[in-house]
């Protein structure tokens, strides 16, 4: 298993600073996450059952009702490799670590977003984080299609990550979904910041969604978690403020990062990526004053998450001041 | 997959009773389970971490640390049969239908308790429900550990899923994890009430441990089920009383069904069994006055769980007075 968590943990212990003092941007998760209210006791007591609502709130947002609840996007990314035969697997490089890790058991090739088109054709199966984690690369529609269709008609398929969609006005491949050679993922945990329900939804065929559902078996998502999930999804109002929210968030964090020699990266709603050489260096010196991003070795980079409220925003500005940057 | 739940829904359309008006006993879940407080909006927010107390409330309420949380026994019961190499394996029969069902792709044998001591010498796995589900069925600890040292000697495995042995006073082999060829699964569901939780837990050696914490990722049980597990493992007082008043209800529950014509069965402190010839007459009879038990085919019996209430008790004893039995 990768090394998940206690990053912070780990950064409080050997910087020799208080875990309650740390300004966490180590994550891509919405600080000021969906307000979760009292549940029903019945939702702990009972096993869950599939008429609470939830697949139902799940297609009016998402747009399709090709749909599995799974345990969090992870519990899909756990289960899709054994789905299929083995086969030539493509991913790009860098992205979110859990995907190329399970699909080892296949022929895993990982690449630069600008080499995947001259490889599909060697493919079966052609994995995305779309917009990516770690670097908010996005490819348009048309190429996606372009890709899907090529895959789809030679018995492979395009599997889309839109883990980080939610909070842009970006086109979901979603309601696409129940065509062959289609699988996208979708979760709760970033944009509604619900990342401890584990609640998250493939949508793709019906003969693959049965077959996940057979390997996932009943009662895979918590009782607690489908109401939570289901009162999210139908809250359009809460919605639309955390994007906008988030949207000027992000282009706060970007424009903070550009005014103070961090320039020059991309990002998503809920992040902003600045890949750097001294990424490390840097990484360690925000780290010292209690600041904690995410570093990534190769390419070498650092995610920053958005600050959850003023007091976190002045402690980054601080922070980024006194930056040595060579 | 197989097919669960609903079925208080089907019985309502069938019967034509509404679904509030049903006293539904088909479960053995602990009608009245552990009070879940209020939570902190983290658990919901952030990615669950085993720093939170899980795993040490666990290792102290069952025994044992060689443990790994799962998200119920289900999740465990799903995953374990692709962690041996494909083999012959023994289940009791009748028992609970998701075991064999997930051991099909392995050459599998149903047995009637009589009849596996004889056959556990050509076994590699022996999986027994301990108190058996429906039946109520027992084995002494000196019988499962001289099978477990067969089995084990030859690199086979026992696995004992103890999802009801909480209510009562029986020895759990929890203690004994970390032995070669030991598992033991155990649930929050039934007695602490929990069921919606999804929170089991896994005992066995830790290379297994490991195996299966591969094979389902990385926050496999979500964050506020963790921390309400955690609690409810602690909370002794509310154990020693559930377990108290379940053995009464229990009781309560046989002599009820013996004074009624159903007696000559078994049970656990969670539900009762009745084998009968005319299980499925009986319980349409049931039915058809708003009292919903488990109905087996196979062999034909009644599982009956336990009424919530002093009115359940009653419209249970009302009903039972109306019988016809031939």
């Amino acid at each position: 298993m990768l090394e998940h968590g206690g990053r912070l943990r780990l950064a409080a212990q050997r910087y020799g600073i208080p875990l309650a003092d740390w300004v966490d941007l180590s994550t891509g998760i919405n600080p000021q996450a969906w307000p979760v209210p009292p549940l029903a006791p019945e939702v702990w007591q009972r096993l869950p059952e599939t008429d609470d609502g939830l697949e139902a709130a799940a297609a009016a947002y998402y747009g399709s009702t090709q749909l599995l609840p799974v345990a969090g996007s992870q519990a899909a990314i756990q289960a899709l490799p054994a789905c299929f035969a083995p086969g030539r697997v493509i991913t790009l490089a860098p992205t979110y670590a859990e995907h190329p890790h399970a699909w080892r058991g296949h022929a895993l090739t990982a690449l630069p977003g600008a080499e995947i088109d001259a490889a599909v054709g060697n493919a079966d199966t052609l994995l995305l984080v779309q917009p990516n984690n770690p670097d908010g690369q996005r490819f348009s529609r048309e190429q996606l299609l372009a890709w899907h269709a090529d895959l789809a008609a030679r018995g492979g398929r395009l599997i889309v990550d839109e883990a980080f969609l939610d909070a842009e006005p970006m086109a979901s491949l979603v309601p696409l979904a129940g065509q062959p050679g289609l699988v996208v993922l979708r979760s709760v945990g970033k944009f509604f910041g619900l990342a401890g329900a584990r609640v998250g939804f493939v949508f793709a065929e019906a003969a693959l969604l049965e077959k996940l559902a057979d390997r996932l078996g009943p009662w895979a998502v918590s009782g607690p978690a489908r109401a939570v999930t289901a009162a999210a999804l139908a809250d359009t109002a809460w919605q639309a403020a955390a994007r906008a929210q988030l949207a000027a968030n992000s282009q706060r964090l970007a424009a903070l990062l550009d005014q103070h020699g961090l320039g020059g990266g991309a990002g998503t709603a809920l992040f902003q990526w600045r890949p750097r050489p001294d990424a490390a260096r840097i990484h360690s010196q925000l780290a010292q004053q209690g600041i904690l991003t995410r570093l990534f070795e190769t390419p070498p980079g650092l995610r920053f998450g958005l600050p959850g409220n003023e007091t976190e925003w002045a402690r980054l500005a601080a922070a980024l001041t006194r930056l040595r940057i060579l």
